[in-house]
């Protein structure tokens, strides 16, 4: 039979018609003589109820045989509810059944479907078929569905052509770490797979396509975390001729339309702005949180007036303040955090409790020279609690961005009904790289820097800033972009302040530079990262709770065992063989 | 300044207003004292007037040290032109440029940018941002990007969900090549770029989300020719409860919804549908071209009543009529027309000519006694060619099939306004592989069986058949879908029927089995290839020519030179080897 209808969107206005249902036993309870099942779908969940005294043979007894996520069909008519379930879309309303048919049978699932489990990560990804039956994940999907549908009606509203871009690119050291793919025609070279097709929609610029866009997976063989995935999906776009404010203001009307469209909140526009420096120093990141103050305070001129060497020494003294919260933190609890600050750099986390209208703890006495200035300039009020970072300016303001990120948490300061979107500009070009022991992009190699500053190229390469915009939300880098060189000379000159020669240069990136020569039009776009927007939106903490089948932290896949061993006739095709020794060595360890 | 519109959209409703517009250099002529350009970007040519006379010296200037894919910003008055260009939607104006900035400068292309170009692909390829920025090559582009968008409304409004699978998925032998990619964080394993998202579509089906869809890249390692790539685009679908005729039906609406809204032609619904039976006995192929009629004619009885002994004897002997075309095929070109039906099998090919009432050649004189009745039956008439081949009766289809799709070609018998959709459905669920020596899926070995011929699983394979459906469009495969398997016990049948060990099954799709014990629903679906899809909607021979940035026959990127050697380090993260004697062996070869 013809299904009527999805079972989760039965209502009032169907009761006296006679219905054919299909989903699966979420719950059968035999009660008062009378078997109800509830019956689900993506739609949501029905209530069927089998009458013995009514129904035929054939149907009780297939009831009285139904188990949990058996798949069954069913007819019958749909009558008003004895007693209305509010707590359901369709609680005022049951089916009285009278055909049954089992479509499938099912064994009792490892977990149960619903949406509250305890089930550590490598079961759900194993069954993930029915981890992604409960309902909460079924919604991420529909919710991920409804953005990028939005998203592609918005850009495809304003004439960008969306082109689909290779998969088996060209391996570019430049960057994160690729995937390869061994070609089987051209032995012992490598397609990689692209960590974002960048120069490719550049190249799309050059012919002429003037607006592109496309939601594409990218890919990085990275060490894993919740929002990174070997595998990741971007909101890809590039035009020409525009400036860097059209295309912010492009971006912007994009983020509302998803914002109005899918989550009926009306976005103010345009959204706030601010440089790199001022977000580094007030909120100690790149992309700053700003659902709630806690500000980074500069001391260091201050300090100066004390005999207290570690602060009045110190390149810079920064402070935060959380407040009323002095009573919230121990010795011990304090101690704690030192560990949140480490990672960056800080050598130790100083601090001061306000209370009764003077500072407290073991540093006070050191500050009494500016006690009275300090509590006026950090406006201290009772219960306040200071926390002091004095180090390099970055590493001040780097841990105590991080520490403002774990107390805001810890002190529950978030809204999280709040989406605040902001862009970071005036990024400068380039970063010093510890691990390479020199400066590598900031963002990449083809951002165009600023023209005031094209100069430094060849002179101080901190002072070269990038027109470059990053859009962050809610503490997370939702995405960025920049206008992109086209111009062979500055390309040329950029390659060689990251240490290129002509000739790697060349090899890497001769295409591109030859691609100047033919007329390469202004360009710029942006990229978001889709994944993070719709954890975000969805309220989760994880990408894997919006990617169907994501990998685990191994990055393998539980289910269908995911990389897996292949035979020697694959790899002789490939003209590749695997070090066993190397992975026996490296099992051992 | 700031774009007015695309030089290309400039109309008469434009005179009078001062525009600023950006774009290529398409051509420049000095003419009557008059700097003539013709300015194009990506929705056409407007024509550019630079008077030295009335314009500054600097425009003047310029303008004249303008070549051809310069990029130039230029503003000015749009006029009526004197004499009209009837050729250009533009040709009713032009602009009297009053200023003009070049933005880049441009060297000499390697070949000229315009519609007919005489260049070998390679070089296309190379300088592939100059090949797209001919104008029939962004139309193509422009037109995939149409059809996707209503694909993608036409499924939306359905109830499709856009899912993303993954690209980094399980090797699995059975099927074509896979394309590898090593993994970093698991040595000496592999993970494999889906030839399709099927298991992964199935899995979405269990886990209830009823409908799904996506326009997902798909690989595959083969050797390459003009409709095939190594990574192609699918559009692919999934269905819960579906039956082969809902799921028909709902892509006879997609293929019709792009008809109407991309081509403004209205498909008659349903589409006709043969079996696979009728399509090999009367077209030779199970992809028929049904825009021109050439059916073969079985002949088998008839010519056992001749003495001619390779007719007589054959298992199977079938003609088709070129008509009228007796005259336009000497003898040796007949000749040559069997390196047409010897790759089927075919070990000649036998003709007569008719003419004055008479059939005619070598073989007549064998044929006197049933003369009257095969001019009857074949309905001959003056200058009429007949074909025959007498063999197995897969061979004569088979080879007479292709012999009919060549004369259709050479006697320019096919009408290229036609779109002729159909399914050819009544698959047999299995074919023999000489390659393998075994029998092996005619789709894939999660097809449905049709119910009344289940039991054949342990008898006669040939006669299990298939619940599945193929599309075609002028002669193409332009998609495939079926109902699939849903019950572990004929899922088990099945591998083992194609050969599987139950360890080798339970290796290779242990995960899949194991899933059906869980409530797998009844499902079924659906591929369409995109790119084969876009190409005979533009009418190309080649799916090169919608495709951004394809690769050449030998699978590489002569843009990019991909695939390229890569680093050691880069080896040495995957512990693997290229084993360098055996591509020195290779490139000796």
């Amino acid at each position: 039979m013809k299904r009527s209808m999805y079972a989760g969107a039965v209502r009032s206005e169907h009761i006296g018609q006679e219905l054919t249902l299909k989903g699966w036993v979420a719950r059968r309870r035999d009660l008062g003589g009378l078997i109800f099942i509830d019956l689900r779908d993506r739609e949501g969940i029905v209530q069927l109820v089998i009458n013995p005294k009514t129904a035929s043979n054939t149907v009780v007894k297939s009831a009285e045989s139904l188990r949990s996520e058996y798949v069954i069909e069913v007819t019958g008519l749909i009558v008003e509810r004895d007693q209305a379930n509010d707590n359901l879309p369709t609680g005022q309303v049951e089916m009285q059944v009278t055909q049954l048919t089992i479509l499938n049978a099912s064994q009792t699932p490892p977990f149960e479907i619903k949406d509250k489990i305890e089930v550590n990560d490598d079961t759900r990804l194993r069954y993930r078929y029915l981890d992604l039956r409960r309902p909460e994940m079924l919604e991420n999907f529909k919710l991920r569905a409804k953005v990028t549908h939005t998203i592609r009606n918005y850009l495809d509203d304003l004439d960008f052509i969306d082109v689909e871009t290779p998969m088996l690119a060209k391996s570019t050291p430049e960057g994160a770490r690729d995937y390869l793919v061994p070609s089987r025609m051209s032995q012992g070279h490598f397609y990689a797979l692209p960590q974002s097709p960048q120069i490719t929609k550049q190249l799309l610029m050059n012919a002429g396509f003037d607006r592109y866009y496309q939601i594409v997976k990218c890919f990085r063989d990275e060490d894993l975390r919740g929002d990174r995935q070997p595998e990741f999906t971007q909101v890809d776009l590039e035009t020409s001729f525009l400036s860097e404010q059209e295309i912010q203001e492009i971006t912007e009307g994009l983020i509302a339309c998803v914002m109005k469209e899918v989550m009926g909140i009306e976005l103010q526009l345009p959204l706030p702005q601010i440089s790199y420096d001022t977000a580094m120093n007030n909120y100690g990141s790149d992309k700053p949180d700003t659902r709630f103050e806690m500000t980074l305070q500069d001391l260091t001129d201050l300090v100066k007036n004390t005999d207290f060497k570690v602060f009045s020494q110190a390149p810079a003294v920064k402070a935060i303040v959380a407040k009323n919260a002095a009573d919230s933190y121990s010795r011990k609890a304090i101690d704690n955090l030192t560990d949140i600050v480490k990672p960056f750099g800080a050598k130790g986390l100083a601090w001061v409790k306000y209370n009764d209208g003077k500072i407290g703890g073991p540093i006070a006495k050191f500050l009494t020279t500016i006690e009275d200035e300090l509590t006026e300039r950090l406006q201290l009020e009772a219960n306040d609690l200071v926390f002091f970072v004095a180090d390099d300016l970055k590493i001040a303001n780097s841990s105590l961005g991080a520490l403002r990120n774990h107390l805001a948490k810890e002190l529950n300061l978030i809204d999280h009904s709040k989406f605040n979107f902001l862009w970071v500009v005036d990024w400068p070009m380039f970063e010093w790289s510890e691990e390479e022991n020199r400066y590598i992009s900031a963002h990449h190699p083809f951002t165009l820097p600023q023209e005031d500053t094209v100069a430094e190229l060849e002179g101080d390469l901190r002072k070269v800033r990038a027109v470059a915009y990053d859009i962050v939300l809610n503490g997370y880098e939702l995405g960025g972009g920049s206008l992109r060189i086209n111009q062979r000379e500055i390309q040329e000159r950029m390659f060689k302040a990251l240490g290129f020669t002509k000739e790697s240069a060349r090899k890497q990136f001769g295409f591109l530079l030859e691609a100047m020569d033919y007329g390469f039009p202004p360009h710029g776009g942006l990229a978001l990262g889709l994944d993070r927007f719709i954890m975000l939106l969805a309220g989760k903490e994880n990408i894997r709770e919006v990617i169907a089948f994501p990998k685990n932290n191994k990055a393998s896949d539980p289910m269908t065992q995911a990389p897996s061993l292949v035979s020697d006739k694959q790899l002789d095709e490939l003209y590749l063989q695997v070090n066993m020794n190397a992975v026996k060595n490296n099992e051992q360890e």
